[in-house]
């Protein structure tokens, strides 16, 4: 399979050369920028950067774009070897000051990068804008027999969103500092700006309070970061130009509060950090004063370690029952005249923004604050969708967007892509659509672990990066996919392991380093949708406290498989008989699936949890002597037998069905391909 | 390559089970422990635990036994999936104290294991001797296609040696905790005891002093332990039954120390920290009342941190041209009668062993601390040899053996195996060899990162613990090998990256994850020896600062290649005209050598970085080619044309050269092919 992919993956880097447009004898430039900048323009010439490349600066400049600078050079060293010595291509860094000293939603980030043959030259308004070049900068660079160039080109770039963000569950399961800051290192380097710390939720309370030590203490299991530590990630995150959001969600998903401090709740406890996944009773009892006066200390005790202009304050899936069985807080629902527990929300979100302004923090949360009582400088994040944000832009609210951008869903790059904060025709006034501010992806943590986070956040993430930063016109999926794999060897390079985890699982299941019979099954499987994943975890009795070491936690979502086995099938189909090459690559494939057989079962079968998915292997045998027989058919002309179109669509359908939490990622294309058989 | 060693690999894991002795009908047990212990007898049955495991307690323990426990059955559970519901096995452990408060070299680290199908039990005496038997524990289990199990056994063990170390230097590289404690995760798991901290060395003082803040502030490039997280790495060590010693270097290898307090030294400075490597001539004063004052001052601090009985001086390398062109030292010689360096560096010690003793430490150094004047009680390590060791041990000195542990030499996992510290017939008396404490693996970090460092120590170091713990009968290379690939991936799972690495090294030097093309090379390529990449250093500029970022930092010394080639043509050679299943792997190989040439040299040519190394691509062709022709030649038994041998020889001969800092792993078997041709 993946010997079979390797020349495609060849001709699409040509192809994606001649697609710049640029005659292939004055440059060779291959666009792999992600994402694509607002405006570029190819020169003529190179600058070489094989000695090396050295910053000059023609203005003062601070410690955190020294520290980016040096951090971009540093990659381009390691990534060229580049000896940093002698005659040194020269990049000129001039920025017209740091910027904001707490980085708001206005902060500008726009940049112009002009490399000649004589030299590269990045101006920018601020520091961050400058970091945003950088990245484009590495980006850039371009390998061939001569060693290693720029490309002359001249780029005018600005984000077409000001949000542009990643939310990390924290709390489902517990992600280590060096995990949050390996993951800030790649949004950067994707050009995003928001990240979002889920830090509180049913399952535990992530984040130390001095005032109140039992939040950790007793709604913990000891995993959750210090302030100190706190601090740091924020820090991390301004000299990368990332904001950081905390999110402490209330008044419902706050069981781990309620541990510590069951007086918070609407119930009388006691209460126990919950292992399960799911929307929980537990939910803060809006009608106490005391309950204000807590939020009061501990909002004020937040606000001192997260500078950012806004907090998360959640408020999604609320249920309302322990409302509805406490009859103080039924009485007073009758006697302020909140019919439902909505309007208790509402007027539990009322008296929060009073305390939010007092420490100097506006109001972000989910779409159930929306309340048309509550002021317009508060925001909405949707995971409802664009008609939910629509809805409130035409309101007067300003919203992000991250329905369609949940990563725990294990969609496709392509469908993420897809996904537009603001489509095309839709029918928002200019002034509406300036209120959409951007989009999130959403990183729920219920299957994941500090092992295979990475490879469930990258590189898809990156096309939502794109979607949030490129004009709207950049809707090229082939061209996405073609820049996203060398994104992703990017990425690893900063330390992130999404691809590298695959196959050290697939080690680790297989017992022995040589588990090259596993690839071609692998290769063409991914993990099965969150539905489907989640009610297989109800029956088995799956909690936070179950390992993540299934083939399913091995298979990254939406692997290369899947896009380019599609590609190859439809070019095929175009004319079976006049593509002999993509003939050829389909037989490699189809008799790797087939005849790897033998040696994957002996594999498999040696170990449990490889075991539980062995009817994978009898299909993929099946699968690839159909596609063989389909490819013979089609390219002779040939007719095939009476039946047998029908009995290899039932075997496809069979194959379809979720075997170990696996799916297959190539089955679409294949009835494609058996469809045109005659 | 790889696919052809799969059968290998599986065949000899079938006879590593038939060699355990017990008829395959009986039990299928494979014995996949490292290091093996004193005495194993294998019983009839097997315990069941795919269900999992849980422990019972007849004692009371402390935590961290608890911890440890918890600690083992969480891997258990992530290796088999099993659900920790419903009837678990039980293991009972049976621990008669805590052992001692600060590890020292007396600790008893015994243990028995038994397990019967009814259960498991652990008894040791002390919380140490039970974390090696639980590590014992979790290498016991087997897959098969009824789950998960441990078979029936009784196992005997403690330890040969008592001190079984790594040393690594974190001065010429820094390495992050997360790097030191994944190490220690990886030592405790093949029972190792001792953590040698190299801290101070010309190029970088890496412990915060806060008598002597310059220490670190001048005399470090900003990445260096603070005293907390240095507390965080004994407690750490702690829990896993390892000691950590600190080293600061002294007299010598002090150009660090003197950045900051240039009157440590005895030339005027000023001084810089080093980026080059070699032998530096910076050495403290041994005259000046104020050196020892400072010492005095800085020992107690460390002491207060390091709670082991030893501190590490160093003492190494240093080649007095500091003392000699300094006049008053000259004078002080004279007048003290001290002949030489030497002399006045036993001087120096002399001062230095009662501010040790005074802070509750005992001294060990390199090799050219002992001088006769010396209490009994210092211990030495030595770089020297077992000869020099030996000439310790009748004088009464302990002692530890470094030489032929030096994990920056890339010798291969067998040399190391073979190095014992106290060789059957030894001319030592019993008395004199139980000085002989052990012996410490050293990783010198002149060309390593916290990327590349794992696969430099690992799995390598696996063989070294095994010598170290093991029985001296213990010898069997076949047999270790086979189970060193195992234990290897046992420490992936534990987070190291030893086996990863050079996967991710390869798609970021290609510059694609289809890299397939690569592999057949870089599976019979290893980094070549010390002394090769120091010149080759020295001529290039290569300091410090310079990246790992080539063919050879990807590459692991010692790949598999290397054996099993060597092992697959031994045996083919006992009589090729009957080892059909030998010709045939041998032959795929081969082909793979020669025929992925193209796509090679495609793959190669397009990265600077590998083009580099271009021309072992063709070697590899030519080297394929001989061998296709010489097993032809062999299995036929026709005689070769005259003048091929001699040709064919010189091109192996030719291929021995260093390219790109790389050496064949395959040569010495094919010139025993090639010899065997007529």
């Amino acid at each position: 399979m993946r010997i079979g992919l390797l020349m495609m993956a060849v001709s699409m880097t040509m192809s994606g050369a001649m697609a710049q447009g640029a005659p292939a004898a004055e440059t060779e430039f291959v666009n792999t920028l992600m994402p694509q900048p607002a405006e570029l323009t190819v020169g003529s010439g190179r600058l070489a950067i094989s000695q090396g490349l050295t910053v000059t600066w023609d203005k003062t400049h601070d410690d955190r774009l020294e520290a980016a600078a040096t951090w971009a050079l540093q990659r381009l060293r390691t990534q060229t070897g580049a000896p940093m010595q002698g005659q040194m291509a020269a990049l000129a860094i001039s920025v017209d000051g740091p910027g904001e000293a707490v980085q708001g939603i206005d902060e500008d980030e726009s940049y112009t990068l002009t490399v000649t043959p004589q030299g590269a030259h990045l101006h920018a308004a601020t520091d961050v804008g400058a970091m945003r070049g950088l990245e484009t900068l590495v980006q850039l660079v371009q390998p061939d027999e001569q060693g290693w160039w720029l490309p002359a080109v001249s780029i005018q770039d600005s984000p077409r969103f000001r949000w542009r963000g990643l939310m990390i569950d924290c709390s489902r399961h517990f992600e280590p500092v060096g995990v949050i800051e390996r993951t800030l290192d790649a949004m950067a380097a994707v050009k995003m700006n928001v990240f979002h710390w889920h830090l509180s939720d049913d399952q535990g309370f992530r984040m130390e309070s001095k005032i109140f030590p039992r939040l950790t203490g007793e709604g913990s299991d000891g995993m959750y970061y210090t302030q100190e530590e706190a601090k740091e990630v924020v820090a991390y995150a301004r000299g990368l130009g990332i904001r950081v959001v905390p999110e402490f969600d209330m008044p419902a998903h706050s069981t781990s509060w309620a541990v510590g401090y069951p007086e918070l709740a609407s119930a009388p406890g006691p209460f126990t950090v919950g292992h399960d996944f799911g929307v929980f009773d537990v939910t803060m009892d809006p009608t106490k004063k005391s309950t204000y006066e807590f939020l009061d200390k501990f909002i004020g005790e937040m606000a001192a370690i997260f500078p950012d202009a806004y907090m998360h304050i959640g408020g999604d899936e609320n249920n309302g029952n322990e409302w509805k069985q406490n009859p103080q807080i039924q009485a007073f629902m009758h006697d302020h005249n909140l019919k439902d527990a909505a309007a208790l929300q509402a007027y539990f979100n009322q008296k929060l923004l009073p305390i939010l302004s007092k420490h100097g923090k506006k109001m972000i949360g989910w779409d159930e604050i929306l309340t048309p009582d509550l002021p317009k400088d508060i925001m909405v994040q949707s995971w409802r969708g664009f008609d939910s944000l629509a809805a409130g832009a035409k309101q007067g609210y300003s919203g992000i967007l991250s329905a369609g951008y949940y990563l725990d869903h294990m969609d496709s790059a392509a469908e993420h892509y897809r996904v537009d904060p603001v489509p095309a025709g839709s029918d928002l006034t200019p002034d509406q659509a300036k209120l959409i501010l951007g989009g999130e992806a959403c990183m729920w943590s219920e299957y994941i672990d500090p092992q295979t986070i990475d490879s469930r956040i990258w590189p898809r993430t990156a096309a939502i990066a794109e979607r949030l930063w490129s004009p709207r016109s950049v809707t090229n999926v082939d061209d996405m996919y073609r820049r996203l794999w060398v994104e992703s060897l990017r990425i690893e390079e900063l330390g992130l392991t999404q691809i590298s985890q695959e196959y050290a699982s697939l080690r680790a299941l297989a017992g022995t380093e040589q588990m090259d019979a596993l690839r071609p099954l692998a290769a063409v499987l991914e993990p099965v949708d969150f539905d489907s994943r989640s009610e297989w975890s109800e029956s088995h009795g799956i909690t936070t406290l179950s390992p993540h070491d299934r083939l399913v936690d091995a298979l990254p979502p939406d692997p290369p498989s899947r896009h380019d086995f599609a590609d190859l099938v439809s070019t095929f189909l175009q004319d079976p008989a006049s593509h002999p090459e993509q003939q050829a690559a389909l037989m490699t494939m189809f008799r790797s699936w087939s005849e790897g057989e033998p040696e994957l079962l002996q594999l498999m079968s040696g170990s449990p949890l490889l075991a539980e998915a062995l009817e994978r292997a009898l299909q993929l045998n099946e699968l690839g002597t159909m596609g063989t027989e389909a490819v013979g058919f089609l390219s002779s002309g040939v007719a095939a037998p009476p039946g047998w179109k029908a009995q290899k669509l039932a075997i496809v359908d069979a194959a379809a069905q979720p075997v170990a939490l696996t799916r297959f990622t190539v089955l679409k294309p294949l009835r494609d391909l058996l469809n045109e058989v005659k």
